[in-house]
């Protein structure tokens, strides 16, 4: 029989934090790498999992307390080099949660990193975070992706700020707004207005069947 | 130790033949599923390739005879039900090759399906080949990805041509002119213009540099 490579997936949970589009990362507790800070992981167990996507919702519940959010296929990384135990593969995950959804995390099991700062993390890990934040900015051009980062009713402001803060950038106010208008996937919460330091602000969510529609664009 | 999942690899080679977008099958030469129509694949084999790309470009070319186009990951199939030998993980890949391309083929090695006609095919195979087709016919909506399916040198109609082929729809040409506009990959080969039954068009080819940016877009 033909030797098998060790399979494992990684999960790339992504949130917002300190104005930051951050990842958690958790310690680790074996070998390789004992001690340090990585992504959430762990090997499929072929008797318990029925597939890779229930593989790492497992993973991350086991490591992070956390329960599944919608975890979205990122890509495998797979080959000789990129784990000390030898030739191996990671069917990677991502997904992006509200913060509040953090705080089921047990105690001290999660650190939240900004992506633009993890520097050299074990195993391929960087690489792996680098590639989930390009997918995300990516599709967050062109889809309602970001909306999983809020709560489920927002204002339009509190949107640009999150589309900001996932892209890295400042966009403009008006262009910000004809591209929503494009994608048409918001809908007013019917009398339901935010009060705050300035005038009420009219809230939104996303329209069921559009934020479907749009987040599997690309599979 | 635990116990690992077999690990291979399938991919997805697409070409235009008889008008349609098709799929290059091969006749499978082992148990299970001898004899069937399946995705060139095979096994990784951990002594032999750096990673799950050389792997893929292994078994394509033992498989079919053909070097290596480019080939760009499209996702990982992996679970307890979809090869009855077990618990198994297919990295798949897929490319978009101009019919040329598959004159290096080995002799009856394959045999080329259109897409929407490949009905049931052995283990997940054909879902394999719907998720290929999806990514490509999205991606095909707003990159060059097409352009690889043409020879290197071609007119906007047999472009427009080609679109329509892949896309399963006939396009508008005065859209899809502004759209080629729009997207900015073309470029005109000075002093060449194709002669034929109407009068003479000219040529175009891809601009290296945004054939990569745009290709490359998704990841």
């Amino acid at each position: 029989m033909e030797r098998r490579p060790i399979t494992t997936v990684d999960v790339v949970l992504l949130t917002l934090h300190e104005a930051q589009l951050a990842v958690a990362l958790t310690t680790r507790t074996a070998e390789p790498f004992k001690g340090l800070l990585a992504l959430p992981g762990g090997y499929v167990h072929v008797e318990q999992d029925q597939d890779s996507l229930q593989s790492a919702r497992r993973v991350l519940l086991e490591k992070t307390g956390i329960k599944a959010p919608y975890l979205e296929q990122l890509y495998s990384f797979a080959g000789a080099a990129r784990d000390p135990r030898g030739w191996s593969v990671s069917i990677t995950y991502y997904a992006l949660v509200p913060s509040s959804a953090l705080e089921a995390a047990t105690a001290g099991a999660i650190s939240l990193t900004a992506v633009d700062d993890i520097g050299q993390l074990p195993f391929d890990h960087s690489q792996i975070v680098a590639a989930a934040v390009r997918r995300v900015r990516d599709k967050s051009s062109y889809s309602s992706l970001p909306c999983h980062l809020l709560p489920s009713r927002f204002t339009l402001a509190e949107l640009q700020s999150t589309y900001e803060q996932v892209m890295g950038e400042k966009l403009d106010k008006s262009s910000f707004r004809r591209k929503l208008a494009a994608l048409d996937f918001l809908e007013p919460v019917r009398g339901e207005l935010k009060s705050g330091a300035h005038r009420p602000a009219q809230l939104y969510r996303v329209r069921k069947t559009r934020s479907l529609v749009v987040f599997d664009k690309t599979m």
